[in-house]
C-alpha cells in the first residue's frame, strides 16, 4: 500500500446550497475518479482536511464516512482511510465503449404458444360505432357511491386493511360478504376459507391453472370458446382438447375421458351465449366424478340475462368440490378495477393462497375493502339494478336492430350476455368485414380467433354492446348492415 | 318417445312478487323434478297451458323459453315441447348421496419448494412495541391528497383510465411521469417502452422470473438475503447460488461463473442495510457482461438513507442493458396499493408484458391514474419529503435505543433502511426471543429464515421501525433489553 500523504485540489463554498460535507464528498470523488487518489492511497486525516479546508472536523468525518457507505474508501484500523482497492476498475470502466447489447431471444424460458390473440383497437372508444367486447360504459359506473366508500376505506378501522401488507390474506370484510351478499345469489353456498380475492377472473384462472395444469395435463376447452383460456393452459404447457359447443351448451358424452382440467362458461358459454343445460350440467359433474377431472367455471357475464332469471352456477351443484369458481367485478363495477374471486375447496384455496403470495402478496386492500363497503352499503346492490336496467335496453336495441337490418341471416336468439354472435352465411369473411368496418368507424370483433384448431371458420362475429352508447347501436348496425350487402 | 298427454298440478297466485311466467316455469320444474313428467314426455302446448291455467299466450311462452333456454325440454319440429332425454340422469343423482371428495394433494402441479417462509403475526399493529418489518405507519399515508387524486381519476378524460380493461397496456401519463420524474431521481434514463408497472415489486420479480428462470436456470442470490426471492427463484425450478455479503456489499470475485440470473439489493442489502460500493457495482457489471448474465435490482428502501444522499440506482451503470430494475410505491404511498414498476431493456419489457396479459392482464388503471395524478401534482414528492422526515426520526430514536440499551452487542451504523440488522452473541437464540418477546407485546423478527442454507445462523433479528409509533420505540427497545439480559 503506497503511503502517499495527498493534499486534493478541493474547492468549498459556503453559498452552495449543497451542504459542505457534500462538497467535500464530491471534491473527494473526483479526485478518485481523475486518478489523483489511486487504490490504496491513504486519505488525510478528518482532523488535516478540517485544518486544511476550514471546516469542522464533524463535517470531514461526515464526508469520509458517507464514501465508506459508497464503497470508494476503506477504514483500516490504525492506518487511517484508504482508496478502495476495487475502485480501479470502475474509474477505468467509465472510459470503455458501451458493452455488446444483450440478447434476449435466447434468454426466455417462459413457453409462448401457437394460438391467435384477440385484439381490439387500444382507442376503441373514439370510434363512432364501438361494438366491443368485454367493455364497460363508462357512464354506468357508480362514480359517487365508489368515492363515497373509498373515503371511508381510508378512515378509522379501515386504514389498517387498505394500507397494510396483508401478506398472504385478503380484507376478511369482503370475503364474509361475498359468502353472505354475493354468493347465494348464484346458488352458492360457501364459508370465507373457500375463498380467495384474484385480479378478475383472468387471473383467477391463471392462478388455478398454475396450481393444477404441467406438462402432463389434457385440459378440455369449449370450441369455439374464450381464447384467453387456452393461452393460459397452453403456456403451462397442458395438452388442449376441443369440446365442441351445440344449442344445449358444452358436449359432454364421450369426450371427457382421460382429462385433467375442463374448462366451462356455463351461463352464457363464451362466444356463443348459450346456457348450458341442466342435463349437460349433470352429465358433467358425473364425469367430472367418473373419469376424476376438476371442472373450472368461469361464469361469465351471468347476471346479464335478459328473459327469465339467471340460471344458478354449476358450482351451485357441486357436491364433492371438484368445481373451480371464477366471480368477477368488473361487469357491474368495472374492468380497470381488477377485481374477482375463486371459489374451491377450502385444500386447494390455501394451496392457490401459497401460490398467490408469492405472485403478487393480494389484490389491493385499498380496492378490497372499498368494494366491501360498496357492498355493505347496498350501494352495489344499486348499481347492479341500474346497470342491467341498461344494458337491457342496449341487448333489445342490438337483437332488433339485427333482426331488422339482417333479417335473412336467422341469427339464433340469445338471451343473456354483453355481445351477440352472429353467424354470417357460410364462406362470408367476417375478418374482412372487422378491417372494412374500422374504416367506417365501426368497430366488431372477428370470430375465427375462438376456434381452436385451424382452419378456423371466419363467417363468425363478435357484436358487443356494452361499451357503445344505446343510440348509436342501431344506426351502427345499420351502417354495418350496409356494408355487408356491399361485400356479398 | 311416450306421447302423453300431461296436465301438470300448478298453482298460479296474482298476488306473489313472483311473475307468473316464473310461476309456471317453477311449477314445470316441480313437475319434472318429481318424475310427473318423465324424459321424452310431450308437454301441453302454450295455448293449452293459457286455457288450462288462465294466463296469457305470451305468459305460457315465455315460460316454455325458459324452460328450452335452461335445458330441461327442448322444441321438436311439428311434435311440440317435449322434457329433455338428459334431464332423467340429473334429477335421479338429486337422490344420491353426495360424492367422494377429490384429494387435491395429488393434482398439484405446481413445485413447492423446501425454504422457510417469513411469518409475522397478522394483528401486528395490536401490539404495543411492533418491530415489524415493511409495515407502513398508516398514519403517514396522504389520505386527502389521495381522495382528492382519485375523485380526479373519476373524472373527465381520466375515466377510461381508470376504468377500461387495458388488455395489456398501462397508464401512459403515469409510464411518462416515471420517465420524467421518478427515475432520474435514480439516476435512471429510461423511455415509457422500458418501463412496465407491476404490483409492486414482488410482483416484478415474479413476472421476470417468469420470464428468465426454468429448471436449467442458475441463480445467484445474496446470503443473507430475502427470503422471498428464493421461493420465487425456486419455484420456478432455478438452482440457487448463494453469494456471501460483507460490508462492502455482495461479493462477486469468484462467485458468478456459469450464473443467468443474479438478484441484488444494492442500496440498502435486504438485511443487512449494507450499501453495495462502487468497486463492486462495476465488478458486478464487468462480471455480468463476461460470464453473460443478467442482474436483477430489487431498489429497495433506497430512498430511505438518513446520512449523505441516496446511491444512485445500480441500473444507473447499465451500459449493456443488463440490469433489470424492480421499483415500489410500498414505501412512499402504502404496500396495500400494490404498485410498483419494472424498468429493463424494451425487448425484455414486451415479453414480459405479453407474460403480464395472461397472467393478470394489469395492474387497476385507478389505481394507476390516481398514483400519476398524486405525482404531476406535486403530492407524491411532498409524501416522500414528509415520510422521510418521519422515518429518519425513527431511524435516530431506534439507533439510538440500540446503542443505549444494547451497547455490548456493537451493532453495526447502518445508514439506511426501515429496518436495523441486529447481530446478537454468537450463541444467541433470536428465534427463541422473538417467541419470548411476543408474550410481552414486543414484534421483532427472527433472521435465520434470511440464510439460504442450514444450518441457519439463529443469532440475528430484525428490527423494523416503519411501523411502530415513534414514541414507541425507545422503550419498546428497553422492554427488549431486559428481556435479552434475562435470557443471556
Amino acid at each position: 500500500m503506497a503511503r502517499r500523504r495527498s493534499t486534493p485540489l478541493i474547492r468549498l463554498s459556503r453559498d452552495d446550497s449543497e451542504p459542505l460535507y457534500r462538497q467535500l464528498r464530491n471534491g473527494l470523488v473526483a479526485a478518485i475518479e481523475a486518478g489523483t487518489l489511486g487504490p490504496g492511497d491513504l486519505l488525510p486525516s478528518s482532523r488535516t482536511l478540517a485544518l486544511e479546508l476550514d471546516v469542522s472536523r464533524n463535517t470531514a468525518n461526515l464526508a469520509l464516512q458517507e464514501l465508506v457507505t459508497e464503497g470508494f474508501i476503506q477504514s483500516i484500523d490504525r492506518v487511517g482511510y484508504v482508496v478502495s482497492q476495487e475502485v480501479g476498475p470502475f474509474v477505468q470502466a467509465r472510459r470503455e465503449p458501451p458493452g455488446i447489447p444483450i440478447d434476449w431471444d435466447v434468454r426466455f424460458r417462459h413457453p409462448t404458444d401457437p394460438y391467435p390473440h384477440m385484439r381490439k383497437p387500444p382507442n376503441w372508444s373514439d370510434y363512432a360505432y364501438p361494438f366491443v367486447v368485454g367493455q364497460p360504459d363508462p357512464s354506468l359506473f357508480p362514480t359517487r357511491a365508489w368515492n363515497r366508500a373509498g373515503r371511508a376505506a381510508l378512515d378509522g378501522e379501515n386504514r389498517s386493511i387498505s394500507l397494510s401488507d396483508l401478506i398472504d390474506q385478503d380484507d376478511p370484510l369482503l370475503t364474509t360478504l361475498l359468502c353472505e351478499r354475493i354468493l347465494p345469489a348464484r346458488g352458492i353456498s360457501a364459508t370465507p376459507d373457500q375463498i380467495l380475492v384474484s385480479l378478475g377472473s383472468q387471473q383467477g384462472l391463471f392462478l388455478v391453472a398454475h396450481a393444477l395444469v404441467g406438462s402432463s395435463s389434457r385440459v378440455g376447452v369449449e370450441d369455439p370458446g374464450y381464447p384467453d383460456a387456452r393461452h393460459i393452459f397452453s403456456r403451462r404447457r397442458g395438452t388442449l382438447r376441443a369440446m365442441p359447443i351445440d344449442d344445449q351448451g358444452i358436449l359432454v358424452e364421450g369426450t371427457t375421458s382421460g382429462l385433467d382440467v375442463v374448462f366451462v362458461t356455463p351461463s352464457h358459454q363464451y362466444p356463443t351465449n348459450v346456457t348450458l343445460a341442466v342435463g349437460r350440467r349433470q352429465q358433467l359433474l358425473t364425469a367430472a366424478a367418473d373419469d376424476d377431472f376438476v371442472v373450472i367455471e368461469d361464469d361469465y357475464d351471468a347476471e346479464f340475462r335478459y328473459q327469465g332469471q339467471p340460471t344458478p352456477a354449476l358450482k351451485a351443484m357441486d357436491e364433492t368440490g371438484r368445481v373451480v369458481y371464477l366471480g368477477s367485478f368488473s361487469k357491474f363495477l368495472a374492468p380497470g378495477l381488477r377485481l374477482g374471486y375463486i371459489v374451491a375447496d377450502a385444500p386447494l384455496i390455501e394451496h392457490l393462497r401459497d401460490i398467490r403470495r408469492y405472485m403478487l402478496r393480494h389484490p389491493a386492500g385499498l380496492l378490497q375493502r372499498t368494494t366491501a363497503l360498496m357492498i355493505e352499503s347496498g350501494d352495489y346492490a344499486a348499481s347492479v339494478r341500474k346497470t342491467r336496467i341498461a344494458v337491457k335496453d342496449k341487448w333489445e336495441r342490438a337483437s332488433s336492430g339485427l333482426a331488422t337490418h339482417l333479417p335473412e341471416w336467422n341469427i339464433p336468439t340469445q338471451t343473456g350476455g354483453l355481445s351477440i354472435w352472429v353467424p354470417g352465411p357460410s364462406g362470408f369473411d367476417a375478418t374482412g368485414l372487422a378491417r372494412l368496418a374500422l374504416g367506417r368507424g365501426i368497430v366488431i370483433e372477428p370470430g375465427n380467433v375462438c376456434f381452436l384448431n385451424e382452419p378456423r371458420p371466419v363467417n363468425y362475429f363478435k357484436l358487443g354492446f356494452s361499451g357503445i352508447a344505446a343510440d348509436s347501436i342501431e344506426p351502427g348496425i345499420a351502417a354495418l348492415a350496409t356494408l355487408i350487402e356491399d361485400q356479398t
